[in-house]
Parts: structure tokens; C-alpha cells; sequence
């Protein structure tokens, strides 16, 4: 491989970039792209932005903790008088069968107040759904109308103070008295207090209880149980005691609580027996004979909690950009090319990075969360319900979770910085709004966690090529075809034209903007990775649990930078996918803000791409100054590409993105004239 | 360059690492390491840490936006009664001339509470510095006093809602009029408010106001002036107006507000009149000729701010990583290597990496302050004090404050998130100090605008190394280094036998420990991207500012990257200088903390020590499988590493750190037994 600098002209690694506004070569259709952005649920997320944009659902800063969850149960209430956020429940009790819809409408709540879209989860999205997934249908019956009516507000009382990533492990048990016919939940101890729980501190009437269910002395995994909590007047019924969880990072407005159970009693008919059930006699049986894929199983049919989480921080995502953006093109700071006028902050190239790498993703991930929605829909509508989808599904929403809810963190944070002082003022949100999703990281899922389990997942597809073979079998495979790779530094040997076409120097920088080229460089890394990791893993026996353990651990961050690799990919795809679909000249701009994309995912990667041979350190360069011309090209669509979230000043609620900087700017022009 | 994986061996690339803790090699004495992170002023240091265990400077969670403001205004004042606070003012008028004792118990109160330092950093560190370092004798006698006592609080009104960054394009004005030898200050339009200015909002009584100096219809260019605002019952003095700039990301105990004035008339004596002078027929003098380096020799007196600035970004990640290791080192999830006892989390490699990697960073920047605030005391107290050092000092403050803070923000999020649920608990604080330390990313300087000063500081000296010579002649030198360099992959070849084991497999991760080899790879990367940034601006003529600008915008990203790489050099520098001297095992540890601190840096930048051929790919590997041996063996010294830190229960204030963790374990341990 003959490689180096030279081979590139300074032109090429090094364009010539203009500062300031080029003129496009193309324009873009900012209302069709925006119509298309609305996905398939258009009606039903338009729906949930003209609440956003109601003053009634709306936050207020500066309550106190009490008037702030005050005023979110009301908005709560509101919502389940609306109808619209029970869409998911059956048309025979008021809903609507309406699975995607529903989570279209439902995340674009996280413009009005976070704590109201958390809230209001809890209630319809964990509590409701839970006596709907893992209930039958005399649940559905008795326990839905109250619960979607509000009537009968609740918690899901999964976690522990003592194990949250480990549910398989909490302490709450649910013994089986068939004298009694009743199940009795217990607390044995401090760390099996339930806790972080929504709707526990102050509003929940009832609870859906995740416990170890014994009969005749036998443990039969996790299971969970509806028991109410609270009277009507709001005080703890028997046995039941808790404690408030106090102020948080942020969601002010959720009533987070500890739950803990001395001996409570309840019929034996408030199991939520759709995947285990106790008779009379306490005889335990179950459509799922294996424990662990009953419990997979019944936390699976949770998994539109992550599916909204993901969306959330999408629209939020695009609504920070959109106040970064707005007052990026108009605030001016430092005379840079003029002793006249000074710059436009938006037109220095590092603000251009900050910025529109984020806006790409942002893009991006909008396109994969309409896929994950498509899937949820078909699974739960039933259109295609396999136990294969479903599995397909939670490790797509697993890993889409993780990376969108950091992303959005990282997204309000750069946002934030990049409006400097103005971005600290609660009145410009981003603040409020970076509190508010932070902990997006860590529920529903700890997100490291989250892509371990992707990880693993990538790992067991990978063994399954191999079936009836052995460990050996495959290990010998996995050394064999990477120890090639790596010493000869091929792997793109036996691929298309296009990928071959990275290495010729006349041709990496097109190379590089092709779909088939960065497909493939994406693909290959997770492949890779996933190829190293088994072959390390080749030699480690299932009989020794500690060996296996440590040999885990050992490769435990490379499964993490697959799994994210993995989930990048995916989200590159569907980008790709949607790009492909669009006009000619809308097209033609989104293919350039697909390509910062990828670019950017292999810029970030580039230390992988180098070590392991897939791209010369000249090809690196093209990588970086492919970087930059596209931030050029991008700026002239910068605003149309944030108009086309389709926010207005009623959403966003930052003075920063209304025009007041421009404003305020051309009155200080008009003095000194 | 032969060079491939299969050099390595498997165990080479891959060491047999213990999950859980491995009997450590040496031990460290922590009570040592301890005093040594005290440093030179330890006795200031100490009395700061015993005012931030008092209660009565303490942050109380929950308190409404006035009451917060009201209770760290009575913490002021109980700040000003110690006199502590006021170690840096001259000793003839109750202080102590100590200008590194002072910063050192100074950023310590960070842990009473953010606000509390930030206010506190208002009266003292901007108002009062600016009386004391832009003003005269006849200023120092007669305002410093009631600044002192705070009988009089104030305001530093320099930053405009139309002008941050760009402090010298401010529109204030003050026009001096030699008929009632009085300056008239006043705001000619809406975007020459002055903004976001701590005290101005509620307490402050006066301001030193920044303004555009102007008399005899010339304008001198950007001056401090004395001004009082409101009178003794809090309302503003004629032709005085504001707003509260409100509700805040964080520091909400201080009150941030605008300031706005109409014609408002002071005598001829309040302008501070250090750098620049005006007699009563209206004459300008200065004893600085140049007005650019009289406006930066201004601004550079208040370089403290930035240091304090980052004392505190220290200080604070001291402390959450502190909670966050005590909690990590606790807390058990999931049964990875025995069926009878769940992991502690800190045994996972994952959790290591995020921890850990980030000890050794806060490490590197406790010693790097320390240095900082060396340079501070001696340019100060006039140890040391020439216009050289100034700059060196103004530099490296400028740069250490940008990574400083960013890292503080990243390691308070890391920390929370490694917390969980918990970290999520304001009663926890991780989040509270995070939103408090947000604003620091961008006021004092914002961080982006920081590192390019840096960056162009390094390139100003690089090109001082052609003195005399002409810009045709740099621009050859440089494209005939740097060509050279990249074509032929060399670099190294004239470096010393250390530097040249790197490429010898059998050595590459002994050499990559070394101290030369680590202070090679750093300083190369920054000197190399200095080099190839002047050579893309060889053809920039200084005639055309447009063409010079367009340039400039181009190399920006490298720059941004240069001036970071600069600041981690200097970071790496100062810890391994402390390491150094340290007594025989504790040097054993620390050593290892140092290379896994030099070798995150490097492997954040492997892709350009790739790319540009300063690593092989298989000693990239090297370099990863290294950090991961290095995880493993400072995980038995994670608790001393934190224990150093110094800060007990008192200070940390987080039940996740106090042991209940543990605590609950046994109580759940015992009911299973």
C-alpha cells in the first residue's frame, strides 16, 4: 500500500472554504422535508405539539417542588380527559389500539415539560401498561378505566434501593398462602425498599409490585403483582410505608418515592398472571417453561418505555438545535473578515463543527426512531409478532435508548455553550431541559448496561453462524479470519469497486461520500470488533463461572465500542434509507448532512480505522477535510434544516430564538450610522 | 516499519486481568499524599476546607431563588468578618498581600457552595481586584475599605448582553466633559446593557463599569470606571436602571443582573486611572503607548479569576469523584463471577475506565493548579513580576481554566451517572454542583474563545523562532519540515533511544511508560500541529483582512486542537514533576496513575499519532491494553487515591459515601444467611 500525504494536493486536503454564507447550489425544500420528518404518525404528533404549545401543559419555572408536581398532576389529568395519551389501551376501553401513535404523540410532550411526559408515563406508559402486558383480560377490565381515567393513579414499583440494573435479583417477595388464597408481599429488608418510583411520594393510590413469587416453598423468578397503597384520602393503607424521594437533578414535577411492604396481603387474583400464574391450590404454571425467558419475556413487553425515551430526546435534541442554530446566525461577535460588520458566529468553522455534527445526528436519529416505532407497532399491533421481532425490537431500542438519551445530553450541552451567557438563563430552557433528560441516561435501563446487553446480543448472533459447531470450531474461526485481516491489513480485498476506489488518491474524497463505502467501513467495524471479542473469549468454558467472569470483564469495553458501533450503524442506515427516498434537491442537501454523518462516526472512530488498516493515515486526512467542506456546504441550509423540525416560537419559549439578538443589533447599527 | 499485531503476543495485547481486586504490588501512603496535595499553602487551604464542613456557609437545597440569594449574602458577609477571603488586598489596609494563600482557601468554599465562591469571587476577585489592580493609591484608600467590610457591595460591569468575548467592542461610553470635569457614562442602545453581572441585580451599591473612554472627540479605547448605582436603601440612583436576569442553570444564590445608564455624570477621579489618565483640560495619558497592549494589560490583572476558576473545577471533581469511587467500591450488581455474592461495581472494567481514567486527569490538574497559582503569587507579590511572565501566566490560566472546567463538567456527569438512580438525588449533590459549575464553561472567558487565544500564542511563538526573517522565509521552513515529516512517516528519527524503543515490540509497552517517550509524544503533537497550521497560513498577507480571516476560519479546528494539546501537555508535565519527587511506593502508585493519565491523552489522540505516523497500528493497540493493565492495578489504591483528596463526610455531604451502601448489604447479607 503505497500512502502518504503527498499523494494528496493541498487542494484536496485543505479546500478552499469561503467565511460566511456560500451560495447554495441547491435549495431545499424545508416544508416537504418537515412533512416528512412528521413520519407516519403525522396526525398524532401534530396533535401532541399543539399541546406542547398550550400554555396549560406547559412548565413554569421557578415553583417550589410541591406547586411544580401540583401542577403536573393537573396536566396529567388534563391528558387523560384529552384521550390522546391512552391511545395504546384497547377500543373497547376507550382506546384506540394505536401503539405507534400513540409514543409519536406522546414524546413531543417533552416540549411542554419533561416531568410531564415522565409523569404521565408512569402513569399510562409503566403502570397502565403493565396491567395491560402482563395482565389478563380481567385485569384490563377492572383495573384500565380507573387507571386511564386517572381515578386511580400508580406506580411501578420495579427497582430497588439495592438492585435497579438486576431486577432478576430484588428482595420484595410475594409468598403464597393457599389457606388464605392470598399473596403475601414482604420487605425483608432495607435494600429491597422499593425506590426512585413516580407517583410513589405522594399521588399513588396503587401499585404494580415486582417481587420473587414462592408457592409451596418454591421460588419461581420475578412476577408482578397490582397492590393498592393508599386510600382515598391519600394515606398509606396497612403494612405499607414509604418515604419521598425529595429533590432530584431534575423532573421536578415527578413525585419520586420509596415503597416498602410488611406482610401485605392480597387476593390471589392480583397476580398479573399473562405469563405465570398460581392456582388455588398454589400450584405455579406458565405458557414459558424457562424462568429466565419468562422473565425476559415480561420485561420485554416494556419496551415502549425506552422506545419514548429515545423519541424524547430526539425532539428535544431538535429543539435545542433549533435556539443554538436561530441565534447562531444571527449573533455577531469579533470583527473576523471586516472593520465594519462583525462575524456572524455561525459562520466560524469551529462553531460549524459544534453545531451541525449534532444537527446531522439529530437527523439521524429522528430516521431510526421512526423505524423503531414502525417495529413497536407491528409487534404490538400484532401485524408481525414474533418472539424473533420482539427480541429484534428490544436490542434495537436497548441500544437506540443509550445513545440517543447522550446524545441529547452532550446536544443541550453544546447548545447551551455555544449561546454562551444568554444559554445559562433558565428563560432560554436549554438548562432546564439538560436537568430534566439527564437521568434519560440512567432509567429505563442504565445505558451501560443497556449496551452490554446489545453487546451480548452481537456476540451470541455472531456464535449462532456457527451452529453445531463447537467452541473450538468457532474459535478457530475467529482467529483464523481475523489474524489474517490484521496481519496483512486487507479486508477490503475482497469488496466492491467503491470501497476499492478509497484507495486511490484521486478518488478518496468521492470514495468517502459514497453510501456502499461507508456502509462497509461501518459494518466492518462492528464486525470486527464482535470477531476480536469471541476469539478472546474462545477458550473460556461454561463450567467455571469465575474464569468466564473475568475473561468478560476483560473484553468488557471493546463489547461496549461495539455495541455502540453497532447501534450507529443502524442509525446511519436508516438515514441512509430515508435520504435515498427524498426529491432531487432536498436530497441533494440531506445526502451531504448523511455524509457529515458517517464521516463524523469514522472521524471518531479514525484511531480503530488507522490501527486495523482500514484507512491510510492520508485517507484519515481526506476523512477530516471531507469534514469541513460539508460544514461549508451545510450553512446555507442551517436555518431551513432546524425549520423543518417544525418548532415555533410556542415550543421553543427562548427569547434567543425569536429574532431579539438581530433586533437588538441593528438598533446598535443604526446608532452608530 | 514492520509492524504488525502478530508481533505482539496474545498476552501482550491481552494481560490476564483479575475481576475484583488484585493484591496490590506496593502500598500507598495516603495521610503523605495527602499533605502533598495541600501544597504550598496549606494552612489557607485547610482553614478554606473548615469553613466548607460549617454549616452556616453551606447550600440548603430547596430554598426559593430570594431566600438563596439572601442566605449567601449573609455567607459574604461571614466571609468578610473572617477576613480570610480578603488575604489578597494590601496589608496596610487589613489584608495580607498573599495573592496564592488567598485563591487556594478561596476555591475550597466551591464545596460550602458554588454560589457562595462565585458571589464571594464577585465582591472580592472582580469588583474589589478591579479597584486594586486598575486603580490608584488614592482609589486603594478610599473605596477598598467599604469593598472590604462589604458596607459597600459592587458590581464588575464589563460583559454587555451585544459584547462578551469581544470585550473591546463594548458600546458603553464615557465621554469626559472638561467644563464640570466629570465623566458621563451612558448606554446608547438596547444591546450595551451590561448583562449577567453578579450583586446587580439585588446587593450591589456600585459598579466598576467598562466603558469606551472619550474626550476631546477621541476615543482611547476601553477604561474602568468607578460607579455608584443605588443608594443606601437599594434603590438605583438617578439615570440608573436594570433588570434581574432571573432564574438560572445554577449558582442561583447569585444575583445576576443588568445594568443600564442614561447620562449618568461621575467626577473625573473615578475613572481608575492605573493604565490610562485623564487631566482635568481633558488630556489622555498612559504609561502604555500601545492602546492593544494597554487593553490586554488591563485585563490581564484579572487573570485570578480564571485560576480560582479552576481551583474550584478541581476542588469539586476531587470531591465527586470521591463520592462516586467510595460509592463504586460498595454498591454490588449482578452475580458476574459467583452465584453467592454479587460484584462490586469498581470491579467492573468498564466502571474502572470511567473513574479512573478521570482520577488520573483530576490528579494531573490539582498539580497543575498548583503551578498556576505559583506563577500567580510571584507575578503578584513582585517576586517575579515582568511583562513576560504576566503573559505566560495569562496564557497558561487562559488555557488550564477552558480544560479545566469542561473536565469538571465531564467528570461530575461521569460520577452521577455511575451513581445511577442515586446520583440523581440532589441529596447526593452531583447534580447540583454540576448545574452550578455549568455557567464556568463560559463566563470568565468563554472556553472555546480561551483556547484560541492560547492557539494563537503558539503559533505568535512558533513563529518567533524566525525572528527577522521574512513570512516567505517561515512559510519554506515550515513546508520543508513538516512535508519532509509527513512524506517520509519519520519524526522520531532524531529522537532519543527511549523514544526509539516504542518501535521495538518487545519494548513498545515499557517504552510507552516511560516518562521521555510520554512528554515526546505530547509535545510532538502539539508542535506539529503549530507547524502545519503556520504552514497553511504562509500565503496570508497582512494587507487583507478578509482573505486572512477566511484563512484563519480554516485552520480553527486544528487550532482549537493545538492549544488543548498544549494545555495537556503542560497538565501532564506538572504531574509527572510531583510524581517524581515523591517518597519510594507511593511513587510506585502514582507513577502508575501518571501513564494511565499520558496514555488516555494519547490514546484520545491516537488517530492523529496514527495517521501521522508516530504510532503503528499494533503499538496503538499497545497503548489501549495497557490502560486496561493499569485499571487493574490502581483499583486496590482507588480508596487512598480518594482518601488523599481529603475530604471527609462533612464535605461531601452524599449518603452514597458514607458507608450505607454497605451497610445495607450486610443487613440484606444477614437475612439470606
Amino acid at each position: 500500500m503505497v500512502d502518504s500525504v503527498a499523494e494528496h494536493t493541498d487542494e484536496e486536503l485543505h479546500p478552499p472554504l469561503e467565511l460566511g454564507v456560500e451560495a447554495p447550489e441547491t435549495e431545499l425544500d424545508s416544508a416537504w422535508l418537515g412533512r416528512h420528518l412528521l413520519g407516519k404518525w403525522e396526525e398524532q404528533r401534530l396533535a401532541g405539539r399543539r399541546k406542547a404549545a398550550d400554555p396549560r401543559y406547559q412548565r413554569i419555572d421557578g415553583l417550589s417542588m410541591d406547586e411544580h408536581r401540583a401542577r403536573v398532576t393537573e396536566q396529567v389529568k388534563l391528558l387523560a380527559d384529552d384521550g390522546a395519551a391512552l391511545a395504546a389501551f384497547p377500543a373497547r376501553l376507550g382506546g384506540r389500539d394505536d401503539h405507534g401513535g400513540n409514543i409519536a404523540g406522546f414524546e413531543e410532550l417533552a416540549l411542554a415539560d419533561p416531568s410531564l411526559q415522565i409523569k404521565a408515563g408512569v402513569q399510562f406508559g409503566l403502570f397502565g401498561a403493565a396491567i395491560l402486558h402482563l395482565g389478563t383480560e380481567r385485569h384490563h377490565d377492572e383495573l384500565l378505566p380507573p387507571m386511564m381515567s386517572l381515578q386511580n393513579p400508580g406506580a411501578f414499583a420495579m427497582t430497588e434501593t439495592g438492585h435497579g440494573s438486576d431486577v432478576a435479583s430484588i428482595g420484595t417477595t410475594a409468598t403464597y398462602d393457599p389457606a388464605t388464597e392470598e399473596f403475601v408481599i414482604h420487605t425483608p429488608f432495607r435494600a429491597a425498599w422499593k425506590d426512585y418510583l413516580g407517583n410513589a411520594a405522594v399521588d399513588g393510590r396503587a401499585a404494580v409490585v415486582f417481587a420473587q413469587l414462592i408457592t409451596g416453598g418454591e421460588r419461581q423468578g420475578v412476577h408482578a403483582f397490582y397492590v393498592p397503597i393508599r386510600d382515598a384520602e391519600g394515606n398509606f393503607l396497612p403494612g405499607v410505608g414509604g418515604e419521598d424521594d425529595g429533590l432530584k437533578g431534575g423532573l421536578g414535577g415527578v413525585d419520586n418515592g420509596r415503597l416498602h411492604f410488611d406482610q401485605v396481603r392480597i387476593p390471589r387474583t392480583q397476580l398479573l398472571n399473562r405469563y405465570g400464574d398460581v392456582a388455588p391450590d398454589g400450584t405455579y404454571s406458565s405458557p414459558i417453561a424457562s424462568p429466565g425467558r419468562r422473565f425476559f419475556t415480561m420485561l420485554g413487553t416494556l419496551v415502549q418505555g425506552r422506545v419514548s425515551i429515545d423519541g424524547a430526546a430526539v425532539v428535544v435534541s431538535k429543539a435545542a438545535l433549533a435556539i443554538a442554530i436561530r441565534y447562531g446566525a444571527e449573533r455577531r461577535q469579533f470583527h473576523a473578515s471586516s472593520t465594519e460588520e462583525e462575524e456572524v458566529i455561525l459562520d466560524y468553522r469551529s462553531h460549524q463543527r459544534r453545531l451541525f455534527t449534532r444537527l446531522a445526528d439529530t437527523y439521524a436519529r429522528s430516521y431510526v426512531h421512526d423505524r423503531l416505532l414502525d417495529d413497536l407497532d407491528e409487534v404490538f399491533s400484532g401485524t408481525d409478532d414474533t418472539p424473533e421481532r420482539r427480541e429484534d425490537l428490544e436490542t434495537l431500542a436497548a441500544g437506540v435508548k443509550a445513545v440517543s438519551s447522550w446524545q441529547a445530553l452532550d446536544i443541550l450541552q453544546e447548545c447551551r455553550e455555544a449561546c454562551g451567557g444568554a444559554g445559562f438563563l433558565q428563560a432560554n430552557r436549554l438548562t432546564q431541559l439538560r436537568a430534566d433528560l439527564d437521568v434519560y441516561a440512567t432509567f429505563e435501563g442504565d445505558n451501560t448496561v443497556l449496551l452490554q446487553l446489545v453487546g451480548k446480543r452481537l456476540l451470541s448472533d455472531y456464535a449462532k453462524q456457527f451452529k453445531g459447531a463447537n467452541a473450538a470450531a468457532l474459535a478457530q474461526f475467529a482467529a483464523k479470519e481475523l489474524a489474517g485481516r490484521a496481519a496483512s491489513l486487507v479486508g477490503f480485498h475482497q469488496l466492491s469497486q467503491d470501497v476499492g476506489d478509497l484507495w486511490r488518491a484521486s478518488s478518496a474524497s468521492v470514495a468517502l461520500r459514497r453510501r456502499a463505502v461507508q456502509t462497509e467501513l461501518l459494518t466492518d467495524r462492528v464486525s470486527s470488533i464482535v470477531g476480536d471479542i469471541a476469539m478472546r473469549l474462545r477458550s473460556v468454558g461454561r463450567d467455571d463461572p469465575a474464569a468466564a467472569a473475568k475473561a468478560f470483564n476483560n473484553v468488557q469495553n471493546e463489547l461496549l465500542d461495539a455495541a455502540r458501533a453497532w447501534v450507529e450503524l443502524k442509525t446511519y442506515e436508516a438515514f441512509a434509507d430515508a435520504v435515498a427516498q427524498m426529491p432531487d434537491a432536498t436530497r441533494t442537501v440531506m445526502k451531504d448532512l448523511r455524509d457529515l454523518y458517517a464521516l463524523w462516526l469514522i472521524e471518531k472512530n479514525l484511531a480503530w480505522y488507522l490501527a486495523n488498516g482500514r484507512l491510510s493515515g492520508a485517507r484519515a486526512k481526506v476523512v477530516s477535510s471531507t469534514i469541513e467542506r460539508l460544514l461549508v456546504k451545510i450553512r446555507p441550509h442551517a436555518l431551513g434544516l432546524v425549520d423543518a423540525f417544525g418548532y415555533g416560537d410556542e415550543h421553543l419559549r427562548a427569547e434567543i430564538a425569536t429574532g431579539a439578538e438581530a433586533r437588538r443589533q441593528q438598533e446598535a447599527a443604526a446608532h452608530r450610522e
